[in-house]
Formats: structure tokens, C-alpha cells, sequence
């Protein structure tokens, strides 16, 4: 088959001829692609950031959110068969270790990443198990959703957290509203009534927060901690969600808390840096967030069903792969770019 | 009545009669002091450090650990009568506010906090409010159990919050065996049936540790990270519980922890520095810790009452007050100092 | 003022020229009525069946859903002040005891109950507490809000607690789309993104069912299990909300719940009589829900604030009270009747 | 190998020679048994009362509390090897359902219950599943913690619940304190500072209670509501957990909750039958408690290996097998009957 692969760091991605993956383990599933998304995470992969810690060896196929239909199954699968459409939960998980057994799957002891660590879904086939495919809505299509299975599932999973503490009256910070603030808008509009601010230095990002639920919208560039202040009675939000993480989002981020309030941390670049006296006095908590569990993707894909959650994606051939990443690379891309074999 | 007074900043307390404090409001409570914590606030107060965040007008009584017995009360008080013997939580709160009407009364809105921004507890009466004191024990004495008002609740709010996440086979770190963290340690015993493990500089703190219910005592000085994940399987623990929060104790700290473990911070002094990027690829939590609620503290004092915390102290006479002072401030006090009027 | 009193039971209400309420406590507060809800509970205080539980003495002015202006305030009273628009929450209570402390003051330990064991709001003024007033916003009209207080009070603190369990995918089941379970539809589709199953016998509540949110309507008269069955994958739903509580709802309720599912009890009537095996081996629990607290009302008043919450409601003149006691006891009002002095 | 059979309804049971399980499976392990438990559930089904209800064919091996040394692993199984003392969790489950996925393993869809629909204990070798086996510490023998895997786990888990609402100062009554009871005292004890109140007709089975942990012991039979009532302050306890389930268990139980309390159900036999009006008045909880999870058994495994949890027992050899159901049909046995091939 057809597949996409890291054949050297610092240099371009090459099509290949490979072996299609077939089943050798009970609860293997082949997934014929639909849909692939092209994340910044690939073009940090290319230049070798994740060289040391996913020890992976080249050639290999990259592309790690995938949708598409089960092709075969091995003899154990009982929730999927052939012809399913479905989603690819990331990571393969062992289902034994105690994360496993609390539904805590992100926290497996010894979990895969299939586009990380081993082979993923810039292809036309891909192999990953029983325990990582959901089952998407006939009203799906694989292409459409295929970059909810990871971005979007990590914002569902960092809005879901938040919203077990959010009530009616209360607010919640969203800082940056692109891939992830976006999604994550549109969970927190369907899972909570809170009262949800946006933040972001971009005016066409804040006029399409505001278009999906978010009730108001804060121009990052100077006063945006004062301007949520005014906007929370001067005593700040019951929790932010910061899908930024750099160039001193955190600083103004902590800023815009309440007493008692919760940090949602998942964006990533720059350090939580906070004096500790701060952290006890106004008795505030920092939440780390990694991608969703298993269970979270299959909410995800039923707000995804109801219409409660929308993408914007634009498609590209399989073999159009370098477009795709240069125009991702170039800002050029509305939405997310998805390639479909 | 006699009283201890703040007559200016780097100067001695003084002895001052100043007039016994009497209801005014029918809220009011008036207690007559049975024991006065000493406590390391007290030294910064008198350095200081707390002038311009209380704003506190000199004179003033210091002193905000405090027990003794109910003397006058005001018209609309039910729940405490002449002569109870009482704690007092540290906070008068409102009431009236969210945070109050939630049972959250740290975060009152509006609360005063007797011996930091009005009179407190270095005196022979205190006046404080119906939603301020807890009835103890007939088997409890105010001397015995005052510094249990702040240091002892800080220890127990910090360690409940921690208890809802434990379970039999988890790991709790505890970082400092001291004043609080040796109220922590017992608290721990109570509440949960995890493992505990220790970490203080001082030998003889962890022996005590080790006597009242810690599994393993790990000096610091080195390699106390090595050896806490030694104990750990490699993996670190589920919870961390800070009480030191300096000198280099949150770096080390951050390092036990296992995945998805909780980082509770209540010494403090230095700064959380942590790149995002550890914060969500192992998906840890920073909890921030104030002092307890008055439900807490009415959780404490069951404890107490039923010799699960227990805490040494030294009594001095009300108008030895320097002796304790400086012998708090020169490292000689074992246990608590308390002020017995 | 003029009044509307118990004279008997047995008899008709009558109106009265008695003093207006006085502020006489520091927390007391005396609100203008703008409106009080007629509830089927006067009906039946007429019929005396609270005489003994209540103890009231006549005669006295009932009336327990109110809403107004601030009239006069105690000089403690610090959260409302003279021209504020309040809804009354039904109960005054001490803010003492141990329920009060934990935010769950519907569990005082020695709260009153205007309109019941005391002087209500089928008046011109009301004499409460502040703790019993809750702000409203501008956009809303006391006579609007009136019946939220308590009906709509019920219904937001069942639906509150069924939310924090209700994910994605999941089904809840409201049985009977009357007063509370119209408000009940509303609260659940501004709270959760359950699917929402509505039974009911009477076909136009179960088009205004659907029409303010529900999924599926389910006509009760014989098939309503077996339908909601149909309608769950044969496995039931993980929560069923039942607002009736008579004439075998909760026989029927009980099949209607998944493996592990919630039972919320909130009408009353007949018993729950179920094999302890059955509660045991599908592991499920019944939960009864009482009235909201005041925190409870506060967010149910932001989704009315919002929209998230509409009542329909018919006004009468205070001194026309019995008419709409007639037509409600003859089912001649459409939503609820309200009283406006 | 050896193998003690159901070979009929209203018959003995008969020793056979059987062939011995073998690896087929890649997540089948075969256990070697070390110590299988006689339950009265075994006395049931020879009376017939699951015969329609597991869909068994006949003859087959019984026995469903179980624990021994691993013999074999399929080719997948990384949790245990050859050798390791283990626990078997009562349930074989399919862990890609909702509920395994969830942690909640013992609803999962799918399940096999050896001993009970599928061959079971009673007998030289056991087939299960990797999901279903627990790794015990060294100081841990089969024979001795063999009735844990399920009278146990059920004790643990409905305590476990009970326990995440248990603060310092409430109260727990324990109805029964037999087998599961008796553990369950022990459970709360590690798990909670909360005051325990045995309740049992058996002055004996008290005198262990008070042995083991609990404060206090009520003889039923006739004024146990009022001792209860009195040792909880006229009020009632804040959870009761209900081990007995027959015999007007429920009836008084119920009496002795506290409003907002919890009632734990556990024991079997009689109805729930209580006034909806009591259980909205009171706002009462009546909580369903089936077998404890996978991880409910790892963590009672950790306190049996503390030495907070013991369990008497009296052990059989396999071959007397029908002694030792005689002696537990006539209550001779004291503690748990336990099978050692």
C-alpha cells in the first residue's frame, strides 16, 4: 500500500510502497483511512523534537489522528466488525494496568502511539486495536472528524474536567480560540452554562468563538487581564483554559483567576512560574491535561452526531501530503488539513 | 483587662490594660482566653511583613490561635452558651456570601481575622463571632488545643482534600515533618489507609513521624528524590503534600510525584517553576491550600477528641509573652509555644 | 396591610387588614410583594393536612413562592439593600448549624417556613431573612419569577445533582412534564447534553415537552416501558428523574433504569416498594432531592436571567385569590397563577 | 484432575475426574487453586435457585471464591506470570465495553461468572482471565484470603462508597456483623475516622465487632432504633449499611438514617417499601451495592496485607467437601469454610 513516511529528520517526508498491515493479534483491527490529519505536532517530529523520546526507527509512517472504515479484525474483537466506521482513539492501551482499569486508559503502563512510537495513518491502511476504535454516526464522515481524535479530544477532555466544577453564574476563560479553543468552546457550550470569555490576539479567531457560543471576546495585546477583570465583577473566573501555554499567556492566565479557582493547563511552551505564597494565599489550583480516555472520545463523537461540535478541515490526495504540511507550515491552512487516501 | 500589643513594627510587643471587649452585635461572642498560640506569623507581624496587606491601625492585640470558654454572647446566638468550652476558627465571616453559602467560608468575601487585622487573642478576652466557635471536647483543654485553631486546621484541610484521592496502595509524600506536617501526618492516619512517606532534613522529626503512624522516614540532604522513588516502584507518589514550600522543596517535590498525581502546596516561599510541557505530558496537578473551614475544624477537633492528634506544647504565663517569643524565634520551643492568660 | 389568611381549616381564605411586618432583628428583611405563586400545597394546608406537622397557629397568611422588592432591611444585612428585586427562597434559616456550614441548608436544623409554620406572601409585605433573598436580574419581573421559588427550586436541585452524572450519550428519563417537569426539561437541557426522554400521559405536555428541549416524547398508557426501552438500546437510562411519584410511576420508573442507574425521587404519593436482590443486583440507587438551596436558586435565577428557564404563568389580583385557587383546583390554569398585590 | 460437580438440582454434589483446564486463549490464565471458599450461594444453587437465572448446563464445577498460584498464561497475559500467588476476581469481563472502560467492570456487558455459569473453584485447576487476576503480597496465603474474592469484596465495596461521604464526627451504622459485616467493620475502620454502631442479634458476632474497630454494639431485637437514636444525638446516622436486608432490616434501618443520609444496601431478601414522602421529606439516599470492581480488590488486597483486614477461617480438604456444606447449612462453621485441593 500507499504510505507517507519520516525516512530522515530535517528532511521532507517520501511516499512509499510498504506492506499493508494485516492481523496478528486477537484483538488487532485493520483500518482502512479515511481520513488523516496533518497536525503542527508532524512538523515537530520532522525536526527531530521527538526523535530521542519516541526511540522510533526509520523509515516509519507518521500521522497520528485517523478515522476510516474496519477492514478486518482479529479473533477476539467484539465491538467493531467489518465495514464499521469508525475513529482512532491514539494510543493502544494494555487494558491490565491499573490506569487501564479506572478508565484512566491515557495513563497506561505501557501504551503505543501509532504515528509516534510505530506506524501511523499517512497510508491506506493502518493496524491498531480493539481497545482504541469508536464507532462513529452513519450522519459521520471519516474525513471530517478525523482531527477530533486528537486535538479535539484533548480539548474535550480539559473542558469536560472543567465543566464538573462550573455552574450557572459562573465563568470560564478560554485563552486562545484556534484548533483546540475552538472545539473547546463548543464543548463547554454543550456541557455547562457557564458564562465563557475568549481571549485571543487574533479578530477573525474571537468573531468565530463568538459565532459558536463563547459570550464574550477579549483582544489579547495589553489589557486583556483588566478587560476580564471588568468583565467578572473585578474578581476573575471561576477557571481559565489555556490552550496557549507561551509567550506569557500563563503570567496574564493567573491574573484573570479567582480565589479558589481552577488553571487548566494545555497548551505548552512556557513554565507555570507562580510564587507559592500566591498559589496558598488565594488557594488556586493548576490542572494538568493530556489527550481524553477512551470514554471521552465517545462523547465527543456524540456531541460530534448531534452537531453540537463542528470542524472546518480541508482535504488533500494522500499524495498532495507535502502541500498539506507546507501550507500548515505557512499558515495557509483554514481550519484543519485532513489527507484522504 | 491585660492585653499584648503590636506599638510598632521591629519593636517588642508590650503588656498594655486596655477595656475588655463586650457584645455589641447579636452575633457577638466574647471568650475568655485559655490558651494563645505563638506562632512564626507573629514574628513576621512584628517585622513588618503584614503592615500594609492588613492594614491594621497600632496599637493592637495580636494572637490568632486561640481557645478558652464562652463568656458573654449576643442576642441571636444559638449554637454556643456562657461557659462552653470553645476553639476559635481564625476567620469572623459573613455568612451572607456565595463562598459562605457554599461552606467555602475562607473565601467570606468580607471576614475579618482577629490578632492579624483586629484585635486578637494575646489578652485576657477576645472578641469574636457566633460563626467563629467550635464546642470541644469535655476531655479537651483550650491550652492543649489552641494552636490547632490555624496550624493544626491548615494540616487537616490540606490532608482531607488530599484523603478523597487516596486509596489503599496509593502513596502520600509528606514533605516536612514540623509543626504542620506532623499534624499532617496524623491526620493522614486517620483519614486514609495510604502509605506514607516522609521526607525532613531533621533526624529526630522523622522519628517522631515514624512514631505516630509514618511508614518510611527518607532524610533529605541529597538524594531523597532517588530514595522516594525507590520506595515508589519507580513511579513516584499519588499525592505530594508540601509543607515546607523553600529552599528547593517544590523542585524536588514536583519529581516524586507519579502521573496524574496531585502536588499539594502549603509551605510556601519559593516559586512553582515547572515547564508546562512536564505539567501536561504526565497530566500533574498543583493544589493550593489555605487554612480550613469551620467545618474543618470541627472535623479536627473529633480527632482530637478521640487522641488522633495530638500536639506538644510549652505553656508560658499571658506576661512571659517575650520569653515565648524569643524562644520561638531562637529555635528552643519543642512542640508549640501557647500563652495562658 | 391587606393579608390573605388561614381562618379554618375546612374554610375559605379570607381577607385581612393586619400590621404590616417590621424589621425587629438585625438580619430581617421585608420585601414588597410583586408576586406569590398559588401551589397546590395551599390547597392542601386549606384541608388541613399540614395542621399538625406545621403547628402554625391561626389565623395566619400563607403563600411560600414570593418575590418582590426590598421594603426595609436589620442593620446587619449587608447583601441586599432598599429597591433591590429579590426572589424569596421558602426557607429562613440559621447559618449555625452544621447544614447551613456545609451549603446544604435545606438541612437546618431549626429554619422556618413562611407561608407554612409562619406569616407568608399572599400579601403586601413579607418579613424574611438575608438569608432568604436572592438579587434578581433587571430583566425580570418578581410576578415572572414568583413560582421558581419553590416548584422551580425542586426541579433546578433534582436536575442539578442527576447532571453530574449525566455525560454524552447518556439518557435521562423525566417522567411527567407538568409544573416541575417542565422546568425540570429546561434545566437539563441548559445543564447537561443527555438525551432527554419526557413520559407523560397528557399529549400537550408532551409537545411542550419537545418544544423546549426534549429528545423523545412517551405517551403513558400502557407501553411507556417498553417504549423508553426501545428508545435506550433495551438497557435503560442512566438516570430517571421522576416528577410524579403516584399511580405506579415509580413501579414503572424503576424498568425504565439502566445497570447502575440513578432513581430521583422528587413527587410523591405512593411508596417505593422494590425487591432488595433487584436494588442489589443491577446495582441501582434512588436518590430523594427536597427543595434547592439558596445557592440552588441563585443559578436557577441565572438561567432565567438568560432565557435557559421560561414559566408560564397567569396573573390575579391579590384580593381575587379566590379565583385562582378555584381555577386551580378545577385545572383551569394554565401554567402557574400567580397572585400580584 | 479433581473437580466437585453440580450434577443435579436437589442433589449432593459429587466428586469427578475432569480434565484440567489449558491455555486457549491469549488472556487466559489457568490458577492452580490454592484455597476455594464455600458460600451459601452454593447452597442456593444446589437448591436450584440460579439453575434458570446462569442458563448453566449440568454437570458442571462450582466454586467462585478463589485463590492459588498461577499455573499458565496465554500468550498475551503480562499482569502475572507461572508462580504468582493470586487472588481471582469472581468475574471473567471483556474490558472494551462502556463499563470496563469506566472502571466499573463488574456492569460489563458481556461477563462470565465461574462457578456460577461457567466451571468454577471446587476443583484442582480454575480457568480465567488475566483481567480477573490480583497479584498478593508474600505474607499472604490462598487458603487464608480466599473468601475475599467475593463475601469480601462486597463488604469493601459498599464501604469503600459509604466512605467518600464519612467525615470526622458522623456517625455509620453496620446492620449485621456477620461474614460480610465483619469485614466491613474492619474496611471502615482503615478507611474513615467515622463512629462505628454495630447492630446484631448475636451478642458473640458484637463482641468481635467491639474487638475489631467498632465503638459501639446495639443487640436487635426489639429497641435497637432508640439505642441508635440515642447514640446519634436523636437524629439518626449519616450512612447505614444494611449487610442483613431481611427480616424488618429495612424497616428499622431506615429509621435510624439522618436526614440526607445514606442507606447502603447489601444483604437481600425483603423489599425496600418506604413512603415516597419520606424519602423527599428527609432527602434520603437508598444506595445499591453489587460485588466490588477489579480495583476494589487490589486495594482490599492491600489491606489485607497490612494486616487491617483478617478473616477466620476453617479449612477443608477438597475430598470433604460435603462436610464442610453440612457444616455451614448448620451453622457450625465458624467464620468461612475454605476447600484446599
Amino acid at each position: 500500500m500507499k504510505a507517507v513516511q519520516v525516512v530522515g529528520y530535517h528532511r521532507n517526508l517520501e511516499l512509499a510502497d510498504v506492506p499493508s498491515p494485516t492481523v496478528t493479534g486477537p484483538y488487532d483491527v485493520i483500518v482502512k483511512i479515511g481520513g488523516a490529519g496533518v497536525c503542527r505536532t508532524d512538523l515537530h517530529i520532522l525536526e527531530g523534537q521527538w526523535a530521542e523520546k519516541s526511540g522510533v526507527t526509520l523509515p516509519y509512517t507518521i500521522g497520528h489522528e485517523n478515522a476510516g472504515w474496519v477492514h478486518a479484525v482479529g479473533s477476539a474483537v467484539t465491538n467493531v466488525a467489518e465495514g464499521d466506521k469508525v475513529i482512532v482513539h491514539p494510543l493502544i492501551t494494555c487494558g491490565l494496568c491499573r490506569a487501564c482499569r479506572s478508565g484512566d486508559d491515557v495513563h497506561c503502563e505501557q501504551s503505543l502511539f501509532p504515528g509516534i512510537d510505530t506506524a501511523g495513518g499517512y497510508a491506506e491502511y493502518l493496524k491498531t486495536s480493539a481497545r482504541s476504535v469508536v464507532r462513529i454516526d452513519d450522519s459521520l464522515e471519516p474525513a471530517d472528524v478525523a482531527a477530533l481524535a486528537d486535538a479535539g479530544l484533548t480539548a474535550y477532555h480539559a473542558v469536560a474536567k472543567a465543566a464538573r466544577r462550573l455552574r450557572p453564574g459562573d465563568r470560564c476563560v478560554v485563552i486562545g480560540a484556534g484548533g483546540l479553543g475552538h472545539i473547546g468552546v463548543q464543548v463547554l457550550k454543550a456541557l455547562t452554562a457557564a458564562e465563557i470569555v475568549v481571549v485571543d490576539r487574533n479578530p477573525d479567531a474571537l468573531k468565530l468563538a463568538l459565532s459558536i457560543g463563547a459570550d464574550h471576546g477579549v483582544m489579547s495585546g495589553g489589557n486583556q487581564v483588566e478587560e476580564v477583570l471588568a468583565l467578572t465583577g473585578g474578581r476573575g473566573a471561576e477557571a481559565v483554559i489555556d490552550f496557549v501555554g507561551e509567550g506569557g499567556a500563563t503570567r496574564d492566565g493567573v491574573r484573570m483567576l479567582r480565589r479558589a479557582g481552577d488553571y487548566h493547563v494545555v497548551g505548552y511552551g512556557e513554565n507555570i512560574d507562580v510564587p507559592t505564597i500566591d498559589i496558598i494565599s488565594a488557594e488556586i489550583n493548576f490542572i494538568g491535561n493530556l489527550v481524553g480516555s477512551y470514554n471521552d472520545l465517545c462523547e465527543l463523537m456524540v456531541l460530534a452526531a448531534r452537531g453540537k461540535v463542528r470542524l472546518h478541515t480541508t482535504a488533500y490526495p494522500l499524495d498532495r501530503f507535502q502541500d498539506a504540511l507546507d501550507d500548515l507550515d505557512a499558515g495557509r491552512v483554514r481550519g484543519r488539513a485532513i489527507l484522504v487516501p
